[in-house]
């Protein structure tokens, strides 16, 4: 692990040097508040780690992992306007402490910076980067959107899910890690493999995302057990739920969603999803995503061996955090 | 004329022709409805003038030219909802047709789209066309927070306000012109002309139209005379007056402002800028921009001859349009 603490360390400091103009104020107190609460900050650790890989000094991808970072949080301002959320890695979120103006716009302001950093790297990779990077960004924000949609559709079908978070939040890694082979001159196949690697990965990290919001341990994940029943959120779980229900099942399934008692919500949605199979059909879908991941991963040639990348596997599915 | 008109139509084709995806459709429908409600497209027409000044085809420039007209365009999205504004262009706006999440949203994505149509020019201008518009987009939200700040703050000086309207308005003109001159691989000293050209113009253009809100032909500039009186904006002309106003009159002015009757108040706030020299002197910053552009123009020594863009030059300034 101290591989990937290190790494994730160098991006925090690198972070952390990124200073905005003091003036407006409304503009810059934001980003230099919201840079610095936090986070994993493992999409940019991919980016050091796949480089690594393609046998360049990590130094050389630095600018384009910071701008997989900034992008990340220029998205997260603006979804957290878009979804209301008050409260984002346990501290106010931008448009709660200013307004929705101010997080709009310096929202935006983040999105250029991601830009800015991607032009420090080397002439010769930078339409490369800003190709992919460009492609990346749309689909981020139309997977943003088919989410906002799926919440007042009626049916969303598991493929749909599907699609909705290989958008979101997918493709972004496969982005993060692909950055690495451009700026170590690595192959067009090989930039597909490593690519197709961290959506896959992504995919089966969120399909976990949502297992554990109803099985995981509450102390090891650090949140309240359910919170999606509680809040009827259309995971995979329950379009899973949906789509095996029939006749009364199906009844006690839609009736479950308007029971006031939140606790008692949880155990009888734990009840219906064990007759229905959910658990276990859910898990089933993150092997395969999760095996995809590791064949693909195994396909590559590299220039260095893969061991730090597979810790950072080991770490993203064995955590319950 | 007729030069400029085949460019502005050349610019109308080529936006219509910009395909979004069919879906999501919340996310694409506001952006071929707010890309097709028209403009006049006077940016990117500086940028095809100045490629064309520089001695290259204009066809050469369409994509950079495009996407500082898709940049304008993503930022008048999210003004709007800032601002509020319920219409643009005499069409109802995207937050309101829709909603605010979907105007960030859609937004967000034209942003990208802006830098995806950068990333269609040849590879080797890439760099310094993105390090020239990374900065402007940047500059572009510092001045629509300043002007947010205004709003809301007691005193603002008259060098705060222009500075306020370089960066909001008159820096993408600059940028404009400076991508025809980065197309036709022009001298950096030309580079750095052109856009100081291009700002002074711009700043020239924003004073002009202060002036016209209260002195043009409602006729002619197609609005209402004083709507800036009414809403109480403060104008080049308001911060000028308030610079002057001593004793009585500053009472006056400061008491019109509450004045319920609208068209009492914008025929009180003629009269007491009359006797505090407004207008004269806010023609006079108008005149020395104006001709400050003008001298920066003709200091460059262009492959082509610079008639056409002179005509622009007197379409901008002849207008009362």
């Amino acid at each position: 692990m101290s591989e990937l603490i290190k790494l994730s360390q160098l991006i925090e400091s690198e972070i952390i040097k990124i200073n905005f103009p003091s003036s407006p104020v409304n503009l810059y107190d934001p980003l230099n508040y919201f840079l610095r609460i936090g986070g994993k900050r493992l999409r940019p650790v991919l980016t050091l780690l796949a480089t690594e890989l393609g046998g360049v000094k990590k130094e050389d991808a630095i600018n384009c992992a910071l701008a997989i970072e900034v992008f990340h949080n220029f998205s997260l301002i603006h979804d957290d306007i878009m979804d209301a959320a008050p409260i984002r890695r346990g501290k106010v979120t931008v448009h709660e402490k200013w307004n929705s103006n101010i997080a709009i716009l310096s929202g935006d302001v983040l999105l250029v910076k991601a830009y800015q950093l991607l032009a420090k790297q080397k002439s010769q990779h930078i339409p490369e980067l800003l190709t992919l990077f460009n492609k990346t960004a749309i689909e981020v924000c139309e997977g943003q959107q088919m989410d906002m949609d799926f919440e007042t559709r009626e049916v969303v079908t598991v493929d749909e899910y599907i699609e909705m978070i290989r958008l979101k939040t997918s493709v972004l890694l496969g982005c993060a890690l692909e950055f690495g082979f451009i700026v170590s001159n690595d192959s067009l196949s090989n930039r597909r493999k490593i690519y197709d690697f961290g959506v896959s990965l992504g995919i089966a990290f969120q399909i976990q995302d949502d297992l554990l919001d109803l099985y995981g341990d509450p102390e090891k994940v650090g949140k309240q057990v359910g919170g999606d029943v509680k809040s009827n959120k259309k995971t995979l779980l329950y379009l899973i739920a949906e789509k095996n229900a029939k006749g009364d099942l199906k009844k006690q399934l839609n009736a479950i969603k308007s029971e006031p008692n939140p606790e008692l919500k949880v155990v009888a949605v734990q009840d219906i999803y064990e007759k229905l199979n959910v658990r276990e059909e859910t898990a089933n879908y993150l092997a395969e995503y999760y095996q995809h991941a590791l064949d693909l991963l195994n396909s590559i040639e590299t220039a260095n061996d893969k061991s730090t990348i597979m810790e950072m596997v080991n770490y993203l599915f064995n955590r319950e955090h």
